[in-house]
């Protein structure tokens, strides 16, 4: 038989993903790649993390754990709310994820049916875009232009011309890195809950912003469904492990479906997770290394000729707007990885329309491929990209 | 708001799951239970194979791999099929996955449209009903009775009353433990491939069959799509690493959908994996031990009372009819738990229309264990259960 993929398989591929894979086979090659393609701190876990997964490995008993994660674990995160933002989690609404993935495709599935409709900003994570589509939800783009990401104004608008059944939104956001302050993002919550719509935040850069503090979607209403992980702030992606925190209702909702599509999160990582809260000052060096990047970036990306398209507020995101020089930002992407080593995001992989004049650098590497990577692009484009 | 749960989300729950969790809850609170609920090696997984993730946490770069996975994992899957199968892969078509459960969520998006009809033995492993179901794929049951798996007569005369789009099999089969031979297998690969029949070959038991050799769907039709994974065989639930076989024309597709809905597979396992087909001393010496958890059973059960439903080809399960003392395995679980602190899996999980009278005893656990929960059962069940 002549096999054939299905229809919904057709999604967009992560253009992130593709360009990792494209330097990965360029770094194996020996080329000199400086990678700000995927949102991955160079860091490794913190010592006690690594500790952990130590010790879990001489135990040996690393098996399977209740659907929801293991309880000591999920006190942890419910205790970091306590202290962080001062708001009281009952640990049995916690949820424990193999990554923000798991956390998303969880909360897709049980909140939303095939034909609901489904609000994100534009540009934004191509896999909020991509698992929708397959599981039958209909997608509905807000382009935020240069703000950055949606806020109660976006939504109000797209409710009024067709009811609206959720809105996934992130703060700060990806890949712009803009962010709202918390009287906004607060309006933006409410005006969720108070039309019915089932609000998911993505508070996967908590942790990671340099002016304001950080506003949990819970501060305000009870009712958000909280999507978070251990990858970014706390330097663990490949441990794939993350969290959600789930309003009543959808508890165990969530872990039937955990049950059958993903068992458990990975026990290693779990156990290793523990410990990452305590790895408090450990972790801000980083977050002062990103910082020290953000600023560098902040000029040496508009000097060498990107000029910034939305507020670097928080993640480690530079959006750069590229249109002196290209209106194909994939074939600039694939340019500047062959002809300089430098990796970098298409903005097409986050806005499928206005895309084509904008590229996402990472900032989470290290400063000195930071400023390398600045002063190959400066001379890049000096000689026209 | 008042939220409301999706409709999808009201699939039924994995019993086995809600029984660990019971099970987990009597154990900390310090009673002796014995768990024979999930199907889960005691053995840790192989030295090499934990020192390898040592290695990985020393270096610290542990991180988002390749979509599909980490090139050398993928050769040496590869080559596995080439030692043990004597069959040529092509590691381009290895994708590897976060355990099996994330390898069926891809093969039935990549495969599968909604209202596509898919085929899988009646009783069956709950996460395939589960998981298509809430794809919106329509599950055909077929019941298999005391063969105890799917065999091409039986899909035959399913496809005969209505088209089917796929077939999904496991041999040897979960929750039954048996196996077709070469001949019966190769016949229902074939049906498949020659009635245009998407196949999934759940392949995740082979390495433990007890008689005769395992035949992979790989070295009867290219065309199928291959699950396995390292957490039977190489006693790795908890690390959540597997892997499929695809066609070629699904390597992409499920590329993309793996990009967005998994980002990769978890890093230290995928760089500990490697080195457990050189484990295969250690593995065998385990199976071994399940070997002897066999014999044991296959006389105490049903000495004990509980005769064996199906032959106990493989795997490490016996399903065993328990209509003498109840018609309601869910309490009968229950009560075993509560009072003699065994854990096994009601039948109802795996088949809900005839598994009232049925349940699986997972012999993964010590010999010793097995010995004292025939032990208990035989006295309980002697005072009427």
């Amino acid at each position: 038989m002549t096999l054939k993929p299905s229809r919904r398989s057709g999604v967009d591929p992560f253009l992130a993903m593709d360009v990792l894979a494209a330097a990965n086979r360029l770094k194996s090659a020996g080329h000199p790649v400086i990678s700000m393609a995927v949102g991955q701190p160079s860091e490794p876990a913190p010592l006690a993390v690594r500790e952990a997964a130590k010790t879990a490995l001489d135990a040996g008993d690393i098996g399977y754990t209740d659907a929801l994660g293991r309880a000591e674990l999920r006190r942890a995160i419910a205790r970091h709310y306590g202290e962080r933002h001062n708001i009281d989690v009952d640990p049995a609404r916690v949820a424990v994820t193999t990554g923000s993935s798991a956390g998303f495709n969880l909360a897709f599935l049980a909140l939303f049916n095939p034909g609901d409709r489904v609000a994100i900003a534009r540009p934004g994570y191509p896999a909020y875009r991509a698992v929708m589509a397959l599981l039958g939800i209909e997608v509905v783009e807000i382009p935020v232009g240069a703000i950055g990401t949606l806020d109660a104004a976006h939504v109000a608008a797209a409710h009024r011309v067709k009811k609206l059944d959720g809105v996934l939104t992130a703060n700060p956001a990806n890949p712009t890195g803009a962010g709202l302050g918390r009287d906004a993002f607060a309006e933006l919550v409410r005006y969720c809950r108070d039309n019915a719509i089932a609000l998911i935040s993505d508070e996967i850069y908590h942790g990671l912003t340099y002016g304001g503090g950080e506003t949990s979607a819970l501060d305000i209403d009870d009712g958000a469904t909280i999507i978070n992980s251990f990858s970014k702030y706390c330097c663990m992606t490949g441990w794939r492990i993350g969290w959600m925190v789930l309003p009543e209702a959808l508890v165990r909702p969530v872990e039937r479906i955990q049950q059958s599509l993903f068992i458990s999160a990975p026990d290693i990582s779990q156990r290793a997770a523990v410990e990452a809260f305590g790895a408090r000052d450990e972790l801000e060096a980083v977050k002062r290394r990103y910082a020290a990047n953000r600023a560098l970036l902040a000029e040496a990306l508009p000097a060498a000729g990107l000029p910034l398209a939305a507020p670097m507020d928080g993640a480690f995101y530079a959006w750069c707007d590229i249109s002196k020089y290209s209106s194909d930002s994939m074939a600039f992407s694939r340019r500047m990885l062959e002809e300089i080593h430098v990796a970098a995001t298409p903005g097409v992989d986050f806005d499928p329309v206005d895309g084509r004049h904008t590229m996402r650098f990472s900032y989470a590497g290290s400063t000195a491929d930071m400023v390398e990577a600045a002063r190959r692009i400066g001379v890049w484009l000096e000689r026209g990209g």
